[in-house]
């Protein structure tokens, strides 16, 4: 084995892909029951079914009267078909008429089709002949201007998979199925250690030449939180070896994912390495990513937690995070589905120069379909408030080129 | 005046651009502070500007040797500036020396330059002459290799702009700034009533015929939550005058947006329209949305609180709040810049038809860059949850034809 300034060398560089790909440690969070009015975002460990029929009877979809479509065949303006009608439903009842033939039903829209009809007749296409008897101008086949019983879902039809993150609509779907508790996975616990002997906490009135606040943690949560995780912030340790072990083993002891911003020095960098590296089997399975900014990221699989080890320089570190790691925090929390960021397509303002071999990611500015490229030093965090999204320039490109057409993943 | 069957038509259809250029009642929400922890997604009332300047002295940001960089012009391999190193700083330190002519510090990435130095040489472009000597084998221009003290923001700068909802990357800026607290538009309290006689509560565990459960109000509570709203379900509320006059005008008075699921039949459509009407100054602004489904949407100002009055069918009023509603409570909320939704370009795979005049909203389900729409009564909810988005047939077309290119909007 060789000594600490080298040993990084044995270790692989990876391509961001294969990050995508092939990071996957084991870690699952344990299901939960939720409340549905809690559920929005949170992903359902097993498919939901539906407990019964839906909506359960037919219902009409348009204001009319409920027929036999039979009684209205060959009906036209110039020879309408005369039906008497013999009740009405209202909203929310149970129908107190059977439908029969020569028979119409008034009909809300929505309201139950009585026994005996199979179609309903919009009330724009009959007109009154005469008290308590209608015309129908046009015929109607079976099942116009209902829903069936079943037409929502029949009873043991799947309605939501598991692993997909639930939506407004799929709530709405499973409250009118009657389905108020859904068992999903629990939102992984992401712990977020800063370290570094210049880092101090973001309430710090006065900066003390040679320091500075915390920047990532609190970017990082939120980022944790829109990947549907709860996190966990443990506050900042120094660039001292015993105290960033003690810190780490604790985390990887108690959360389901472990995000730790390594010192932004080589020697703090190595230190951290040194750390990952004995905190559990199988231990690290990246160190660095071929990606710009973001190389020096470390990914370890500690006994199945996660661990991502990112840049100390905030800008560097929320790259990683959005590219990489937020994905890391989804499977973990069960999610199966692909994730849609916010895409639109621009034209590249000036020549973005890059070197293949290494995913490049440009922050830009977009206005009226033009994207413009920011450039700053990578401390610089005002860079990254600054744009409207990145782009990414591939591996195998050796930059874009002005004018060429841009995919830019949008910041929401 | 006409009477209730006809009083419809003096009122304005509008078209969906109308509706999102036009329709902005003047109410805002007060200011408040949170802190920066739970300012994520909060929408601040004034600009954020630098109490300081930021980073606040200059930093390096490689790992190497702070110099002079006039020490450096003219070095090379073949002929290289040898410098004494004077010493080293440490991380979050104020440097012990001053760099003089023919000097070098040490310098890790991300610390304090000393005094009298105006570059850093990063470490691979030097070598170790003797103990207390490097070469410098590149010259350096002045301010490579560092950040300056107000590089990313000088005091006064504005940070971030009022009105654009707080991203992680401006929660950063923000923690490095020492900003902990921030004064942003309270969350709108968004009322969201139900109505009619069929709607009963999502944990009545069995239906009689002629009732459904309310899907309506946990659906649009979670998209309230997503325009950053705070939703305030009121319970359901049946087809009766009084009781929905009653229940609307409490919901004006105590909120900041008012979301009300009209009835799906007519009659009970216009008897909320008739309550609407008085609820207050200006009063109905649209009475119908040129747009499928949502068409018999409501649209009022009542003394400058948004009422929203959605179609009685879940679809149909998901649809209409998406596209329109949640504008509505940003809006209220502060927000001023545009909101970013997930898109993608896909073929289609049918036909789709479309009036003129009408803006047509066709739900599909994308797989391998093709968009598949989705048919079926929009009573049905289980179209929605099949959907990975949707696609917008605008106002002037008539269709879309088998093989065009669309622009999808996808469900997060």
């Amino acid at each position: 084995m060789a000594g600490p300034a080298t040993h990084r060398e044995f270790f692989a560089v990876r391509t961001v892909r294969e990050v995508l790909e092939g990071f996957r440690p084991e870690r699952r969070t344990p299901a939960e029951e939720v409340a549905l009015e809690a559920a929005h975002g949170r992903v359902p460990c097993e498919a939901v079914r539906a407990p019964a029929d839906l909506p359960g009877f037919a219902r009409s979809t348009v204001d009319g009267f409920a027929v036999r479509a039979a009684d209205t065949y060959g009906a036209s303006e110039g020879l309408p078909s005369p039906l008497d009608v013999i009740g009405a439903v209202a909203m929310g009842r149970a129908p107190d008429v059977v439908a029969h033939p020569g028979s119409a039903v008034a009909m809300p829209t929505g309201g139950a089709i009585p026994e005996g009809a199979d179609a309903v007749v919009m009330v724009e296409h009959t007109q009154e002949a005469m008290p308590g008897t209608i015309e129908v101008l046009r015929p109607v086949a079976p099942g116009d201007g209902l829903v069936r019983a079943d037409e929502d879902a029949r009873a043991g039809d799947e309605l939501l998979p598991a692993g997909r993150p639930l939506r407004a609509q799929d709530l709405g779907l499973l409250a009118a199925a009657g389905v108020t508790r859904v068992r999903v996975h629990a939102r992984p616990r992401v712990a977020i250690v800063s370290t570094g002997d210049e880092v101090v906490a973001p309430s710090t009135a006065q900066l003390a030449v040679g320091e500075v606040r915390d920047a990532s943690a609190v970017a990082l949560a939120a980022l944790v939180r829109g990947a549907g995780g709860e996190p966990d912030p443990r506050g900042i340790v120094g660039d001292d070896r015993d105290a960033l072990t003690a810190a780490l083993r604790d985390a990887v002891a108690s959360s389901d994912v472990v995000v730790v911003s390594a010192g932004s020095s080589v020697g703090a960098r190595d230190e951290t390495a040194a750390v990952v590296a004995e905190l559990g089997e199988p231990g690290i399975w990246a160190h660095g990513i071929a990606l710009r900014p973001g190389k020096p990221t470390l990914l370890a699989d500690c006994g199945g937690v996660p661990v991502i080890g990112l840049p100390g320089n905030p800008r560097s570190a929320l790259v990683v995070f959005r590219l990489v790691g937020m994905g890391v925090v989804r499977l973990v929390g069960g999610a199966t589905h692909p994730v849609r960021e916010p895409r639109v397509r621009a034209r590249l303002e000036r020549d973005v120069p890059s070197a293949a071999g290494r995913l490049d990611v440009v922050q830009v500015a977009v206005r009226d379909g033009v994207a413009s490229p920011l450039f700053g030093a990578s401390a610089l965090l005002s860079v990254l408030t600054a744009a409207d999204g990145y782009v990414v320039v591939p591996d195998d490109a050796t930059g874009v080129s002005a004018g060429a057409e841009v995919d830019v993943t949008l910041y929401a």
